[in-house]
This record gives C-alpha cells, structure tokens and sequence, in this order.
C-alpha cells in the first residue's frame, strides 16, 4: 500500500464551477478567436475606442495609411475594375436584371466595405452562383420578361433580406453555421453551379431567344435542342473565338504568373471588342443580339421600392436566405484564405456584419447581392493591393464608368458576356480536387457528389442541402458510433498503443485494456455497452484457452472528451455487467470534464476512488496490489 | 541519429484495403453487438439453421423448455392477466376505441411476440403514451364519436403502417435510430406525458361528458372549468377512494417487495368492486357512468377494413410512424434493461422485427399499437416467468375471459378506469431523476425540460422532436468545438498530462504540447485552425517573456478517431502558418484511420517522417536532435 500511495494518481478534485465553464463553452463556440484578447490591458475608455475601431477597421487602417500604400490601392483598384464591368454586366444578364444594376452594384456595396471590412485584400462585387440562385428561385413566380419592374425590385428585396440576415449571423456570431459547408460540399457545389451556369450561356453562345426557366441538364438540354431553328452561326462562331482567347490568356497566367493582368483585363477587352464588331458589322441585323441601351447616371434610390407586401414575399425571403448564405459562404472563405496567405487574421462575425451592411445599402441603391468572389479578390491580391481602399478606387472609376462610359456598353454582343462567364466557369470545375477526395476519403467523396448531381439534375438548393445533410449524418454516426481500440504493449517500450496499429505489441493475460472514443453520448452509450461486453467476451474466451481468468479491464479515457447523463448510466451499468462476472473496471485518466460528473454522479464512489488512475502502467502496478490485497483479504477471512 | 533511429516511431506503413474498413465501420453501425459471431466455427447447413433459428427464438428456446420451467410461466402469465384486463379497457378509452379492443391487444400479439420476441421477461400489451398520441393524432380529422367505425378503422390502419415501419427498421438494423432517444429526452417525455394522460383522466374521475379533444395543460383547464354543471361528486368521491388504495398498495410494494403481486393485481381488484358498487347502487343512474355493453367473442379480423384509400391516409401515416417509433424505443428499452439484469443478450433489430411482426398481426385481428410495456414487463419478470411462454398463458387466459367474462366488464365505472390510469401515470413522473440531471448536466436538463415542457404545453410531437432536436444539436456541437488542452509534464513522472487538471504540471521552454480532440471534420476544421494559432500565439508571448523563442508544437493525437478532407486541409493549413513563424509541428501517435490519410494526402512527405512519433517523451528527445542537427547544418553552411 506504501508504494500505491506514492503512485501519482488520476486528479479527482480539481472542480470548475458550472458558471465558468458555461463561460467557456460559449466563448469556444461563439468566440473562438477571442477577438477582444489583446485590448485587456487597455483603459476602459481606451478599450471602448479599441473596440469600436475594432468593428469598424477603416479607423485601425486609415489612422496609419501611407501614401506607398495609396499607389499600390489604386493600380490594384484600376484593375479590379477592369474586371468588375464585364464580370458585373455578365452576371447581371445571368439574373435577369439589366446589365446596368450589375455595374451599379460594383459602386454603392465596396464603399461600404471599404468602412466595415477587415480583409486588407478582399475586392467586392457580384457572383455568378448567387446570381443564378436568385433569379431561377424568383423567376418562377415573378416574370423577369412580363413585369421586369417588379422582377427586379423583388430581386432588391431577396437582397435586403440576405443583408439583414448575414448582419444578423454577424451580431450573433453565428459563424458556426458557415463551418457546416464542408470543402467537400463547396468543391461539388461549385462544380454543378459552373456546369449549370455553363449550360445557360448556351442560350448567348447560340443567339437563341426562347430558353428555359430551369436550370437542371436534361430541361436545358430539350430546351436547345427543341428550338434548334433558332441557332445562329454567326453568334457561335464569335462565342468559340472569344473562348478560345479567354482560355488562352488563362494558360498564359498559369505559364507566366506576372502577366495575370493580362488575363484580368482580357474580359473587358472582349467586351470591347466585341461591341466594336458589333457595332461595325451592325450584328443585331446579322445574327448577333446585344445588350441594348444603358441609361448613363449613378444609381437611383431603390429604398422605398422594397416588395414586402407581395404576395411572394415567401419565395423572397427564401431566396434571400438560400442565396444570402451562400454569398457568405464564399466571401469568408474567399477572407479566410487571403488571410492565410498574408498570414493575418480574421474574424469571420465581424465579416458577416460588413457584408450585411453592404447588402442593406445595396439593396437601397438599386444594388443586387454582392460578396467578395474568388476570381475578382485574388486579381485584387495579385495586383498588390494593400488595404480596403483599393475597393473605394474601383467604387471611383465605376463612378466614372456610370455617368460618362455606360452608354457605350449597348453594343456588348452578348455572345461576349456568355463567352466571360463560361470561360470563368471553366475555372470552378476541379476535377483534380475530386480525384483527390475519390483517393483520400470516400464519404467526402459521396458529400461531394451528392452537391454535384443534386444541383446538376435537380436545382441548386437541393445539391446544397442533400450534402450538407450528407455531412450532418457523417458527424451524427461519428457521436453514435466513436471507434474502441484494444491497446497492447509496444515492445521495448512503456507504451500501449491500438494492437491493430502496431501489431507486435503485446498484451497481458487476463487484463483486457480498450481504449474509448468520444463522446460518451446518448447516442453512443447503448452501442459501447454493446460493443465493452462484446470486447469482454471474445478477450475472456481468449485467455480461458490459455488457462486465465479476464480479471481486469482498463478503460483509457484520456480522449473522451464528454460525457452525458446517458454515459454515466452506461458507465454503471457496464460496471455492474463487469462486477457479475467478476472483472474489475479500472479508469485511465479521465479528463476533467469527465471526472466532474463521475464525481457528481457518485460514479467515483462506486467504482472506489482507487480504481482510477493516472497512466495504464500506474494502474496496472496498482491493480495487481489491490486485487492481491483483495484475494489475501479473503484468504483470511 | 543512431539514437533516434533506435527509438520505436509511429506506425506509418499499416495499411487496412478499402473494403475492409468500410466492411467493419457497416458492422459497427449495423451490427454492434456482432450477432452471429458464435456461429462462425459450424458447417454452413448448421449456420444456415442457427442464423434461422436465431430470428425465430421459439425455435431456440422452445427446444430445450422444461416443466419447471413452465410452472414458473403459467404464474406470471396469470399475473400479468391481472394486469392486462384493467389496463387493456383503460387505455382503450384513452384512445377512444371500444374496450374490447384493449383486451383483444393482449390476445393476437403476445401469441405473435412469443414466437419472434427474444427477451424472456418482456410481457406484450398496450401503453397509455401511445395510446394517447394514436388518439390525439388521428381524432382532430376522424371524429370517434361521429363515425366510431371509421375512427376504428383508421385507428387499425395507424398500427399496421407503425407495424411495418418497425418491421422495416427491423430489417434494415436501423436499430441506430432508437439511439437518438437519449435517457433525459425519455425521462422528460414520459413525465409531460403522465401528466397529459392525467389531465385527460379529470373526465372520467368527475364524471364529465364533454372534453375537449387537445391534450396541452391549457385547453385541458379551460374545458374542465368551463363545464363545472357537469363535474358529479359520485364520481369523484369513488375516484379519490380508488385512487389511495391503488397508491397504498404501491407503497405496500415498495416496503415489502415480495408483496409485488398485491400492487399487481389492485387494479383488476378495483375495476371487479367498482363493478360491483356501479351494478349494486344503478351507478349509471346516479352519477356513476359505466363502461357500457361488451361483445362476447374472439377478436374479429379487420384486415379488409383496413383504410389505405382514406382522405386521412397522411395523418394516419404520420400518426403510425410517430406512435410506432415510440412504442418501439419502450419496448426496446425494457429489453435491454431486463437483459441486462438477468444478464443476458440483446438484438434490438431482432427485437424490431418481432414488434413488427406483432402489430401488423394485430392490426389484421383487431388489435391497436402494443409494445412491452414497463410496467406489465415488470410485473412479469418480479412473478418469475422464464420465457416467453408467460405471453402465450396470458394470450390463453385473455381468450378465456374473451369467450365467456366480458360481458361481465359492462359494469366498470369509468372513474375506475382513471383511477387506474392515473394511478400508473404517477409512477412515471420521476422527480428525483430531473433534480440529479439539474445537478449533473445542465443541458441534459434542459433536453428533460424541452420534452417536458413540449408535451405539456403544446403536444407529444413538438415535445418529443424539440427535445431530440436539442440532443441532436448538442452533438453536432461537439463535432464542431472538440476540446483542445495543454498539456504539462506531471510532477516526478514521465506523464503529459492537460494543465488544467493538473495545476502542478510543469511545461518546458520553447515547447507547447496541444491535446487535440476528435474528430477533425469539416464542422471544426476553421475553428481548431484558429484555437491552435491563439494557442500558439499566447505561449509565444509567455516564453518571449521568459527569453526564449516557440520552437516546436507537439500535437498529441491519440484521442483522434477520425479525420475527413477538411481535417487534413486544416493540418496543411496550420502547418504553413507554423513554418511561417518558424516553428516545427510535430504529431505524436496519430491513430490508423488518422495514419492512412496523413499518408494518401502527402501530409507525412510535406512534414517529414521523422516528425511524427510515438510517444512525446520521444518526441521531445527526437526533434531536440533534428532540430540541433538543422542548427548544426545551418552553421556549417
């Protein structure tokens, strides 16, 4: 007993109470990065200004901007708006809206982000996924062609409601949600969106005039081929040369990464050039349909033209949501990773809340729902820019663009625009990535899909949510199911590792060591009864043959990390199923959390605070004293 | 180097093929509890006759039945007829079906248990929560006293749908599903559910003729009070009395356990004197309302009454899956508690196929939803029964007091029939069990109150589903924040163990050793990301402080079962930001499963083999080495 008491063992005593740790499982889960952390040592009046700054960065950046900082914003700038007029007038085509609300939106919604933003290399603007979410979801009940009006502020009002709702996700730092898209789900996703977006273009590639509401391949399909009268040669043959060059520019970027300006500017050359052709060889009488006219102006006040009391005011919201998430799935990702490449932070909530604001003026001033996309924030990285104001510089010369340039764009064939968004489209699809999943992890691989086809053949909602269910399910049968091993000595080591791992190791007649997953849940207690008393057994019938008795059974719990009430019962009903057949139940190293509510639970007492231990050597040295004192004990009596 | 070498590493090179892990994480999700692992060793005609004979445990146990063994049944199985007549009629009024239904319930399914059932304590029969929900579910659209037959009917059909949604269940060893009814969500479902059942019992106990058909606390007071003519004090005044005799021969039971059969059969004594006193004083005449008139007779078939083609179809659907999935979690259980008390086996998907089997049956011969009941399953196992037979005596018994005593059963007063009920009803509120969860775990709390709350105040639906909702949120939960500690060097040992439990533990310089915790999925990929940098950034600054520079981050991994694509994204992540700031990343005893990734990724190849060990003692001797020898290398460069 002198020697067991010498032993170090497992601690028992150590106790929180319940407020603080409920105040660190909020913080884990709603402030993981514990933005507040370095403004402690400040004054209160120099915190609250801390903290203020912090929500609202143009006052961090703009206190310290340089003029070296200034030259690099504005090339940065000045090409990123090269960008956002072919990309905002394509997409706005692909929403059904007028090309003009495209270039409208690359003007109010940076601005704001140039206030409320945090990511020094994000570039704002529309994106061709949320594009077509809103409008197939609301083109179904408001027609784009027959009250284009209403279409459209009804378009500004799905807006408004994504707005409010990623402030709302921001206030309330509910940024755990956007972590249940998985990459698997974004890789699939995107990929269908591009092959539906793709299959869209068909109707600019083609010159076509009638085209499906849909958007799934076997209904866009029919749709082409069933009018095949109104192809044009013409279109097509542009649509493939504009491609071809598009494509080429983006080998050329891959080849020679300096030139990616190159690539940056070459949609709005296209747009260029292709509204010279058309105009020259006045293409709208020879098969090449344009965009038509662009009223020249700064965006006109939308804020009293919000459709609250439509009848569709359902299918609104829906969209807004949908769409509203989506949007912020891609603008955090999109900051997360530029932060990780300039290695800086990030607080994903307090994005939220700037690209809630954003919409909400937005949907003010006649904008439609804008993030931060890939393709246009790495130009704007590339490019060298260094803080927001690159943004306020392409809010600038859109500016420009909207009162003296825009009726310039009537003539954009819109062959061009189909031929940008494909060849960008082009870029979603990685099929390496899926590859990749296909070797690595096969249920990621199915979550993939799943996104993939879903939004393929059905719609884009349904690709969404049958993969993250998909990944739900994954989590839920990870709590029900959590993995037991069976752990053995490594030889010519103190170590006991999982025996199937290292299948040298050796174990120990008559003592059976498993060690537990986590959690300890409802879900997963019956099934580790189950699976404890099936481990008995076959470990029982083993060392009988050998002419043993299973005397000790070892629980390692260095990994289980909770434990509910349905654990605990679990804990004693194993522990009386065990104390029938005469096995002692031991305990390795329970965490704290888990020793709490052994504790607690009385569960300590009646397995006998001597049975938990610090290490499986210590309890196997341990173990052996007291079950030898036990069986001197009977001896005795 | 020759040290390290000789130091045993991490099993990198253990490879298990696809199939395999997919056949054994399929067996543990599906076949936990491994059924035919003791068939493994006969010839494959035996096997075939085993596997046959383990579906259709008659054939098991029927063969080796002996006559003691059919004593002790025959005692139980009069017993539990004692039982099963009083509660038969009144659960059958709860569900507003004839009584005769309720006796013709514990006919045709327990002969159908007897042959597929596989616990030997579990006695068939109906219960008062099913039995409500079936009600409350289909009476708002097929009135029971506007159209009895048809309410009947549409009643039969509900059990035939739960039937073989139990049966599918069954079949496809769905058994999981069950384990999502965590123990606090049954503790807080049967308490709001007693009282609910209770509330409905006010009707008969003061004899009142009309009530309303919701059964929230609120609807149930308003009815009651708002037709105060009709409360009759006859009524009440032989409630009241039945009532203390039934709570005191309960009492009785608990002081003297072997008086069991007393508290067992007070419920037939009740209904057999309230007949008495109702027939002798003209009951019916005097404030007393009575059953009413009962057929003689074996159970009818009903199979082509049954109402598929119904304008309710879907109320009956949804009314069957819910009941069905209920009925099932009770009966599964009190399986598994009895098992374990006498220390036997448990198939759940077995058990699911014989509850199947039996209500399907039972909705051909006029039987409702029956299930193993706790109470009458306990009852059975105290009076002693065997097997299975216990259910046959009761099914001859009931068919004697079909054919020649019911009628006899016209004359039981209703209050007899609440007595009873509310007599049963008190048991299930167990205000000891929510005061412990109070103490143990407050959101198990919370997830008792939510069914509690739910059932009382809205309806047996909203309570059970919020309550799941919640326990299903507080894994994902987890899933999404697994714990990370900090690991310290315990006192006079080799031993790593979480700071925090162990204040004393000391760390060592320019070290940090992280326990991560399981799994790494998508859901907690971004936010372990960010933990891990503040981790590191906080001891950056405490070892600055010290004079010294973060070297090296040990990730303990032992406790991580399982890894998925965004995991691995997030290692290569942190990695980067690590190497950014010069320090190593090192992972200790990563798990197989975590392994097999780590290599198909090229996870090991960007880190290096020689960073990944076995133990962290060994780690801390290796990478001292390699880093000195990079340091070495460096200055002869």
């Amino acid at each position: 007993m002198e020697k067991q008491s010498k032993l170090p063992s497992a601690n028992l005593t150590k106790r929180r109470p319940f407020s603080s740790t409920l105040k660190s499982r909020l913080k884990d889960t709603f402030f993981p990065d514990d933005p507040f952390r370095s403004f402690s040592g400040e004054s209160p009046s120099g915190r609250a200004w801390s903290i203020f700054a912090y929500f609202v960065p143009i006052l961090e950046w703009g206190s310290s901007y340089q003029l070296s900082h200034f030259a690099s914003d504005v090339l940065a700038g000045i090409t990123i708006t090269s960008l956002a007029i072919p990309q905002g007038i394509s997409y706005a085509k692909l929403t059904d809206v007028s090309p003009i609300i495209g270039l409208y939106s690359s003007f109010a919604p940076p601005l704001v982000y140039a206030v409320f933003g945090s990511s020094s290399s994000l570039a704002v603007g529309t994106t061709a996924a949320s594009s077509l979410l809103l409008a197939s979801s609301i083109r179904d009940r408001v027609s784009p062609e027959a009250d284009s009006e209403k279409y459209v502020y009804t378009v500004f009002t799905a807006t408004f409601i994504a707005g409010v709702f990623q402030l709302a996700l921001g206030i309330f730092r509910l940024g755990i949600l956007v972590d249940f898209l998985s990459r698997s789900t974004i890789t699939g996703f995107m990929g269908g969106t591009a092959v539906v977006i793709m299959l869209q273009q068909l109707k600019g590639m083609l010159g076509m005039e009638h085209f499906t509401s849909k958007t799934d391949l076997i209904s866009v399909m029919r749709s082409v081929f069933s009018n095949r009268d109104e192809w044009k040669w013409q279109s097509a043959l542009l649509g493939v040369a504009f491609l071809v060059v598009l494509l080429l520019t983006r080998r050329l970027k891959e080849k020679v990464p300096r030139l990616f300006w190159v690539n940056a500017i070459t949609p709005l050359l296209v747009v260029v050039i292709g509204g010279v052709i058309a105009f020259l060889a006045k293409g709208e009488e020879h098969g090449i349909p344009v965009v038509g006219d662009l009223k020249k102006g700064l965006n006109p006040i939308s804020i009293s033209e919000l459709q609250f009391n439509s009848p569709y005011i359902s299918v609104t919201v829906k969209a807004g949501l949908v769409a509203g998430f989506l949007a912020l799935a891609e603008g955090i990702a999109v900051g997360r990773s530029l932060a990780l490449v300039k290695n800086e932070k990030t607080d994903g909530s307090k994005e939220m809340i700037a690209f809630g604001l954003m919409n909400i003026v937005g949907s003010f001033t006649s904008c439609y729902l804008t993030t931060g996309p890939f393709s246009k924030s790495a130009v704007n990285y590339n490019a060298g820019c260094r803080t927001p104001m690159s943004n306020v510089v392409m809010a600038v010369c859109m500016l420009l663009v909207l009162l003296l340039l825009a009726p310039l764009f009537k003539h954009t064939p819109l062959v061009a625009l189909a031929a940008i968004i494909t060849a960008a489209m082009l870029g979603l699809i990685e099929v390496h990535e899926v590859r990749r999943l296909f070797k690595l992890d096969k249920f990621d691989f199915c979550v993939c899909m799943a996104a993939f086809l879903g939004v393929v053949f059905v719609n884009m909602e349904v690709g969404l949510i049958s993969s993250v269910a998909l990944s739900v399910l994954r989590s839920l049968l990870h709590v029900a199911r959590p993995a037991t091993h069976k752990l053995g000595n490594v030889a010519g080591t103190e170590l006991y590792r999982d025996v199937e791992q290292y299948p040298d190791s050796t174990t120990i007649p008559g003592v059976l060591i498993l060690q537990l997953g986590s959690p300890i849940y409802f879900a997963s207690a019956s099934y580790l009864k189950e699976r404890i008393s099936r481990w008995a057994e076959e470990e029982e019938n083993c060392t009988k043959e050998e002419g043993h008795d299973l005397q000790l059974i070892l629980f390692e719990m260095s990994g289980v990390a909770a434990i509910d009430n349905s654990g605990i019962g679990m804990l004693f009903e194993v522990h009386r199923m065990l104390s029938k057949r005469n096995i002692r139940a031991t305990l390795i190293n329970p965490g704290l959390s888990v020793v709490e509510k052994l504790v607690a639970s009385d569960f300590v007492d009646v397995v006998g605070k001597e049975w938990m231990f610090l290490s499986i050597g210590e309890a196997l040295l341990g173990s052996r004293l007291a079950l030898q004192e036990a069986k001197n004990h009977e001896e005795q009596v």
